[in-house]
């Protein structure tokens, strides 16, 4: 018997799972005709498409080139299925029907992104059929579209199997998002754009780009050049310009996915003082920078002086206008009292104006950045511990991110507050990897163990909570900080893991019955969605030997479950 | 102030270390003249060169030309130095003389590495000098010598800091070794070239080739050419050819590499099963394949057959011919004697043979499959389990490589057999990842926590051992197992860390006062090692945030220590 018997046998068995889609769509129905597919495939559109702003013939014109180009280009073979060679008279698919209800243009937290897919079988030849409410869902459909083509070995023609399908799918969270740290390590615009694409093929919708910290500044500011010119790792090579993060956002547009920026403040603001010392605290404190942040160099904006104000507001104000999502990250994490408590200025204003303590410095520094952001038209995000450590008031319109545990999401949604879920203790893609400090000989990483793609799965963003609490969980996000990553490793930490969350936020992370979905039948699916990527030139990790990508046969004995 | 700021006066601190080298050399003096190198360089040979074989002139003209190429393509500035801009009046090297003592071009566990490389700065123009015992040698001295240039930004030349340089140079451990499975995953051979490349550049010498396991057998035998016809992932393109083989061997002997296969036997064996069932037992025993093997698919040789015994010498005598190291690698791990305990015709022997157990029937195969290979003129190598577990009578020639437990190195010593140590619990680049089993939501990594480079850096291969037991460690492997890793991923798992080890190999575990290596000392040449390999195309991972690359500044606070 050869591994290709075993396959043969195995496929036999599961015959029915032939097709698969990640992530599964809400409902779909498929049948067992093969039809061929080719790459001359033809677009026909609604009137209202027809009829409608170029921005919108620009959006589905770039969707549909993506998916012609994967027709003509992609030879994709699963590891874990035999794809069957159409016969001689098969049925092709030759032209899709396309339609919208909307011809609104905009992308945002409420945007419908639901889709029906329906390819016949009873035409020959055949015109499938891809309705959307918007744009948005329509690039979806033609996601799903590309997913359900195969290239059978020795074949120049792509197969469709399991015809005729009827998909109607729409996603169980609107936040379904990917955190970058650009700050601890750069990555090249080239990084972004192709993560941005993988995002699209998984239905993520959020790239949330934590793109300053501590470490650099690679925004190239046109109100203060400075900032990137003494705080980017390097100056030209290493920034991102207004005209590179507008590709960037549009790029992400072009695909569905929105760009929330985040200028993490009043902390992880240390290369601000490279430029602007006199408003910055607690500079670079050595040895024990342990007491001034959470990692070295220290250093946080100085809430008491007016000149920080007038450059928060000054900052936000302009670089709000680069990015037109209508929710804007203003950090709030790991805020160290201890920095500002050791800050002379500080410490002077206190003891002059009695009655006022670091709380209320830090509550006026919010107030401050929040209407910088509102003012700009924008909904205010922010870490956690600003609300249930720092314990500020914050108005409803507040979003919440967690992350220190899955357990504090319920306290968060018990104040009333939306939160977009992204907890340490499953959806941390750098943990594992050891601990970074120097000359830590025994260091292990803060967020041990690695999270494994099944633990990720195994998240559900609405544990715990019932009937109305479920309402503020807007979705969650997989983050990946950079202490450790750059461009040489990055893909294979991202991928194919985020792809397992990336179902959960899409599917839902229970199944038709109601059921916690199963690794066990998400795994040959996973496969199937990892060796695609790999084919698509994604280094997407592994998951298991290909042996067992391929038989199924690599599951916990029932002696250790 | 600037990053660039405060990184030029952390180097005017620090200047004595402008230059780095990685291994660090056994003995090094350096002055502070910056030298001008032209990538014209030229090279002279002592009269035992020039008259020598053509086999010596071709493995020198090999790396000659390497170092001439990165001369001509290298850009190098490392992260945390300033390269100082040579005088207009700098001296320049022009030329490297060139002499070895022996001519022998044979490449052993014995072969002196030795060289000595002097830089002077008295003539101008310079010729530098390169002597060793062996061509081998030479090689590493050229590696060193291309290591001491950089190119400063916006200058076209390379400059040679820190001389004149006077630099004596020897291996502690003669076995330096990398061991890459092929097997759970398939590699193709541009991924182990370079491999090779990289392993050249930081002094390692032994490919340890785990070619096949238990999920494929990629190597096209041409006397049983139906094991990779069968076993193999792909039988066209995923395997290895006699020719491709013998092109690794090649490329790896002119970098000064030994190429050490595993044929692992009797267990790990399972897809020889797809082509010789008869001479298999216990084959993917499900659902319990814990009972029968360590991963699933279970399988091992049946060793009461006399077809067995035919198939392991034939395979031997014709693989062993491909490979000319005099080492060979037998196997030996985790051979599960449930599995022939519960076979039938292995029962049925035991009990027509009274007085025989497994454990004989297991010396048998030993026996017959190290005749084997001392027959082909080499030393068999076997994994510790067949010495501390199994208990076989093994002859005093048998090397026994430690993966379990760095504690068991003694064990083996005190028992007189020479050791190869890869410690589970310092070298293993696979921990950390997670458990691969498919349905295993909580599963983490068997060995975890990840190795990071400081904990490979803190093993020293002789600790505990005294005086003439420490003879007996010929030296030690870093390893990457499969199972998570494949074309995708493994070059960021296997650098920068493997450097770690590799210095602990080439240099020792302990400085020249006799004290343990610094990981605070070692962080800054480490990240210039790194940021070299990246420079040259590899994907070696970063080990901090670049702000700590360039300023050294992030190590443990006092309060942590």
């Amino acid at each position: 018997m050869s591994f290709r018997f075993y396959l043969f046998l195995f496929l036999l068995f599961f015959s029915s799972t032939t097709t698969a889609l990640w992530p599964i769509p809400a409902s779909w129905s498929k049948g067992d005709e093969v039809l061929r597919v080719y790459s001359t495939l033809s677009f026909r559109y609604s009137d209202n498409i027809v009829s409608s702003s170029a921005e919108l013939h620009k959006i589905i014109h770039s969707a549909t080139q993506r998916l012609l180009q994967f027709m003509k280009e992609e030879k994709y073979t699963p590891p874990n299925k035999l794809i069957p060679i159409p016969e001689r008279n098969a049925k092709t698919v030759e032209r899709m029907y396309v339609e919208i209800e909307s011809d609104d243009v905009e992308l945002g937290p409420d945007t419908d992104e639901s889709y029906e897919l329906i390819i016949p079988v009873e035409d020959q030849p055949i015109t499938c059929h891809l309705k959307a409410k918007t744009v948005y869902g329509l690039l979806h459909g033609l996601t799903t579209f590309s997913l359900l083509l195969y290239s059978p070995p020795s074949s120049a023609d792509l197969v469709l199997p399991d015809a005729p399908h009827h998909i109607t799918d729409r996603p169980r969270f609107h936040h379904r998002g990917l955190l970058l740290d650009t700050s601890r390590n750069f990555y090249p615009e080239t990084d972004i754009l192709r993560t941005l694409d993988v995002m699209s093929w998984n239905k993520m919708n959020v790239f949330h780009w934590h793109i300053v910290d501590q470490h650099s500044w690679p925004v190239k500011s046109e109100v203060f050049p400075e900032l990137s010119e003494k705080g980017a790792y390097d100056p030209n090579d290493m920034v991102y310009s207004k005209r590179e993060i507008e590709t960037i956002v549009e790029y992400a547009r072009m695909r569905g996915i929105r760009v929330i920026p985040e200028f993490d403040m009043p902390g992880h603001t240390y290369p601000i003082s490279l430029s602007h010392p006199e408003i910055m605290t607690c500079l670079d404190q050595q040895p024990n920078w342990n007491w001034y942040a959470a990692e070295p160099p220290s250093g946080q904006l100085n809430p008491i002086l007016p000149k920080t104000y007038d450059f928060v507001r000054q900052l936000i104000t302009e670089l709000s206008s680069w990015f037109p999502d209508k929710f804007w990250h203003t950090g709030g994490d790991e805020v160290n009292t201890h920095c500002w408590e050791s800050t002379d200025s500080i410490r002077e204003y206190l003891s002059s104006n009695p009655g006022t303590s670091i709380s209320m410095v830090l509550q006026t520094f919010l107030n401050v950045e929040y209407d910088a952001v509102r003012g700009s038209g924008k909904t205010p995000i922010t870490w956690e511990e600003i609300l249930l450590n720092q314990r500020m008031g914050l108005a409803e319109d507040v979003v919440i991110q967690v992350w220190t545990s899955s357990d504090r999401v319920k306290q968060v949604v018990d104040m009333n507050y939306r939160v977009i879920v992204g907890p340490a203790d499953y959806w941390y893609l750098d943990c594992g990897h050891g601990a970074w400090v120097g000359d830590w000989v025994n260091g292990n990483s803060w967020c041990d163990p690695f999270k494994t793609w099944q633990k990720m799965y195994s998240y559900n963003p609405v544990q715990g909570l019932s009937g109305e609490e479920i309402k503020y969980i807007l979705g969650g996000e997989v983050l990946l900080w950079s202490e450790q990553a750059d461009t040489t490793n990055f893909e294979s930490l991202l991928w194919p893991r985020s792809s397992a969350a990336a179902e959960i936020l899409w599917s839902g992370a229970t199944d038709e019955h109601g059921n916690p979905r199963s690794v066990q039948t998400a795994l040959p699916r996973l496969h199937d969605m990892r060796f695609r990527m790999v084919g698509r030139g994604i280094r997407a990790e592994p998951l298991q030997p290909l042996w067992c990508a391929r038989t199924g046969r690599c599951n916990l004995p029932p002696s250790m479950q």
